[in-house]
């Protein structure tokens, strides 16, 4: 019998059907389980259930696990338990833009962030010195003239450090298409502006050029198609006609940094569901 | 046997226990019901659970209402059922400043809010074209020499008008604790500034003077202590150095009546509970 | 000899060159006008001038003007000095959603802002009792099966209203590029999206499939290109993945009263310039 | 002669009087100037008259210099010239929560802020470290029994910096008067709560227990009344019931380190003017 000793995590996904919240709640009841936050909800238009639940120290974890099994079997839910206080594993793949990047690393040194980097890929060296200050493995991979080389020593090294996240933090290159369903889920990019505005590159002169009066960035699970992937968080900032393209780059590199660091932190605490190319986000 | 033809909403409030999701939504099963969302919190401060749970159509609701009471005695759950379709009546205070009861009256025509004004009430005449062209009892109750028996007749009025809910519109005078009981939880004031800065008068010209580079406002419900009841809704917006007082108060206006509307319309869906004089809501 | 009573707003635009500040500050001290306030921009990438000035009461106006005038000749600056008081004539187009009209009359009704509503023109009869209740000609001219002459006759309608001001307060027909010319700079439309996200039909639906995390409204003038023209004001609020369509659609209501109210109100303080497709906005 | 190869910024402060504008902008015309931009403001409560102009590259200084310095015996203007290019000297002063200086470091380490860290000064040891990877000196000025001894101890070390900036990065200890006084005006403080809400400790404790629906964060000038300095930059993000104090505390550690870099990047831009205990911030 293992009890737990501080509050666990559990989601639930599954085809909507009438009697899952009853049905997870009477499990956790039965394994000695309180309740501490449960959101829930039902996409409607594709019929699809999500739930999170957080349970407070003092469950029976074996039992748990048994009735989640059974459930799976009764019931066809995918039910998981989350016991806090491991380090995921997150490889940052980045270029020469680094704000993003220097977040991420300053966060995790602070303690807000659970996870560990184990690399940082580039295909340039500017991230070098940072990567170095912070004690983490710098791997420089060049362009060249074979872009397919190139693209298959990434792969390879991302095979390698099997991590359990993949951040592109201004990574200014596309990923081939069998890379991005390897890690389908979980790999996290920042795109500089208020998608789906502006896909694509020099986001910020395309929107000074059009005069919006206020830029924004995105952060979303990467898919095949170029910036159309799940959004996951997005935020924007006011702008005026005296702010010059070099003054949105600024001011957009402060929603970008704050965009990708709360989308990795919601990923992490297990808050994020893609249903039918959507995010459902329990906070 | 009823079966409810549109969704309906229930609340849950509790001192906190295990078993209760368990129990309410076995219920909500067992009638035949369909969870499309479920929102849970408990007040871990001070042992108070809280749901509300939206139901789809097609629930046996005597069946429910059946069940609700059996867990009442069982387990002392408080479960409440809400069907749509109902109008509650309102009853709105306001004195000369009228943007709030513009907006308020503007929704309700609009199809907006799902309410009645019943009366306008007021210590001044300013209302009564906008109440007349509404076509909404005006009740002009002036303060003279006695400000008692300003109180008593206000009262009365109240008494007579059965409110479900009391919209304090910017009314611009303190009501008398007896009354303020009267309504507990079902009158909701709005303040001029962003709580608990500048409690009392003159708030927006506190926040010139302060210089403050974002002013505010909060919809609460009225308790005896003076603009010290749970809030419901606040939100600010950015002024300037160039803003005087009198733009504070033009750019507040917005603040005050969307706030107001949002903490109406919030209650108006049963999506506040108020827990030790805070508000926990459910969007 | 006019000594103004009252603070004057005096704009100036023109090609760029050095000394046009000092040029009509110079005039302004010649004429006893007090400088209370001044915003001015350069526009580097097209060379253009734009500049805002308050100007306190005492000012002799009939001596400004002559300097203005001499100004035009010798520096080729258009400078237009403003008197306070006036009350443009705004004509309103809308169809069958009524809010932004609303909030218009109710705004003008409360003194927020001081304009005159001297016609709404709908392809449809919805708005007709709106009209009435705020004692405004109502012209419904509907579409039938020429679109045509339905364009034509709007047109004429206002010619014959010679309005300061054209407002598309959610009128969803496109008007023919001939009206669009006519009124250049003074015909403001806003738009259901976070323009340039979601240009043309149903953007509240557009913006749920995409699954995005906020959504935004866009005050515009209107140029021949649809969704294209100048933007003035922008804003947005957050949703979430429990927001249907619906409450997509109730959520962006709030967005594009506020953003509407707020750009008639800065066209019509004289705080607006076009610049390249741009706007230059003085606050 | 000395023309400037860059843009040059301008300040001007003085009481107010007519032709101020006027007589600046002729100065710098007659100096071979061409304004970029200009923004100007009277505060009519105190007749205070501030501006900041851009000056593009191209002027004679020295020219400008000694009109300015006509102005000055003629009309009592404060004038004063900036060249781009210096790097002003900081003192960042901390305890043991980091993250505004670690986010200090790395915005100057990514070349955002154009300013040098020549010290750290600390009560505690907690940033020894973060210094140490950054090469700044970390002097470690510890309190023991003798409290008036530690202040002696900090001030002669501020005095022996000689910064042109002191930066209190969630620095727990008040400063005594006289250290205050040498600094005015120069001495920026972040406090974690929307002043003048929740002055002095525990903001976040505080903010809890009222339920607010927003939290805030304040970048002031330090005067010698706790936390009732000039206010340079506020902002806020929503919180629901949910959050606990540690949630607050995690919030609002984004919104300090936001509201304190933008508030030390606004001085160093020679942006804010301080006027009757109110700033005047030209963005």
């Amino acid at each position: 019998m293992s009890i737990s000793q501080a509050p666990v995590v559990c989601t639930v996904a599954s085809a909507d059907r009438p009697g899952i919240v009853a049905a997870v709640t009477a499990a956790i009841a039965a394994s000695g389980g309180n309740i501490l936050e449960l959101h829930q909800h039902t996409d409607r238009d594709v019929g699809a259930f999500t739930a999170r639940i957080e349970v407070d120290a003092g469950v029976d974890l074996d039992a748990l696990q048994g009735c989640f099994d059974d459930l799976q079997v009764s019931m066809g839910l995918t039910c998981t338990i989350y016991e806090g206080g491991s380090r995921p594993r997150v490889v940052v793949l980045c270029s020469s833009v680094l704000h993003c990047l220097s977040d991420l690393l300053a966060r995790i040194d602070l303690g807000e962030l659970s996870c560990d980097i184990v690399a940082i890929v580039s295909d340039r060296t500017d991230a070098a010195d940072l990567a170095s200050r912070a004690g983490v493995p710098f791997f420089h991979v060049p362009v060249g003239e074979d872009r397919a080389r190139q693209e298959a020593a990434v792969a390879a090294l991302l095979d390698e450090m099997a991590p359990d996240l993949v951040v592109l933090a201004r990574y200014m290159r596309i990923l081939p298409e069998h890379m991005v369903g390897v890690y389908e889920g979980r790999m996290i990019n920042v795109h500089h502006s208020f998608l789906p505005a502006f896909i694509g590159a020099n986001p910020y002169r395309r929107a000074h050029e059009r005069g919006v009066k206020m830029i924004g960035a995105t952060a979303h699970y990467v898919t095949a198609e170029l910036d159309a992937g799940p959004i996951i968080e997005q935020d924007v900032t006011r702008v005026t006609h005296a702010d010059r393209v070099s003054d949105l780059i600024r001011l957009g590199a402060d929603l970008e940094r704050a965009v990708l660091v709360r989308a990795v932190g919601l990923h992490l605490e297990h808050r994020v569901f893609v249903v039918a190319n959507r995010t459902c986000i329990f906070r």
